[in-house]
């Protein structure tokens, strides 16, 4: 594994490691600080579906997303991480309550990394949330 | 990178372009060849949401798909390829029609591979199918 590749993976982890602090203590602020200014992020669903770009708009996102889950998932299986020089591929499962309903995920999060900094994200779904 | 690494992703490469094939043709055996006997796909919707096991459910799947999309679907760009020794993740977009309905879509697969051939395949949907 070279350096660089090495740097994108611990990167990666960070952000991952903040995305789930922030999804249980709705603190947000430890991701938001991982972000580049001119970070971009995809989602597949809802009111932020398609191509989101900024900071500010992550933060609106992070809002809502603790909105909608309540702080209620949790990560159940960590099944693959796949990475190269510059992308971050974490594909894993979920579970906890959506608009107070049961959910149940599986999920794709694919992070771009630039330095020490997460520059772009791109998430997809592995299934309608109901069912696994 | 590594010989086996170099392996899988060459591996991968064929899966996709014989994916693509049996997308655009409905001829499938390509694929199917490249699968092991114990095959194994997660999908995230319909009769074939979440784990299907053997390369007989592989085939009736394929077949499925032809019938949704009557080969009308087409890859309009494939944004990362990220991989390691035994999984390549690829993620794109493609657009089409579904059941003769405007379709587009951003994906993530990801295939793990065994010597020269795939034994694992997860689907992800970056939307809904309507909008991207």
């Amino acid at each position: 594994m070279t350096e660089s590749s090495e740097n994108t993976l611990k990167v990666a982890h960070q952000a991952f490691a903040n995305l789930q602090h922030g999804l249980s203590t709705g603190d947000w602020n430890p991701m938001l600080d991982l972000l580049t200014e001119d970070f971009t992020f995809w989602f597949p669903v809802g009111p932020y579906h398609g191509l989101n770009e900024g900071k500010a708009k992550a933060q609106d996102f992070f809002q809502y997303v603790s909105e909608v889950f309540e702080q209620s998932i949790k990560l159940t299986s960590l099944d693959r991480v796949t990475h190269n020089e510059t992308t971050v591929v974490f594909e894993f499962r979920d579970e906890g309550r959506m608009w107070q309903e049961p959910y149940k995920n599986r999920i794709a999060v694919s992070f771009d990394v630039r330095g020490d900094k997460i520059c772009g994200y791109r998430e997809y779904f592995g299934s309608d949330g109901k069912s696994n």
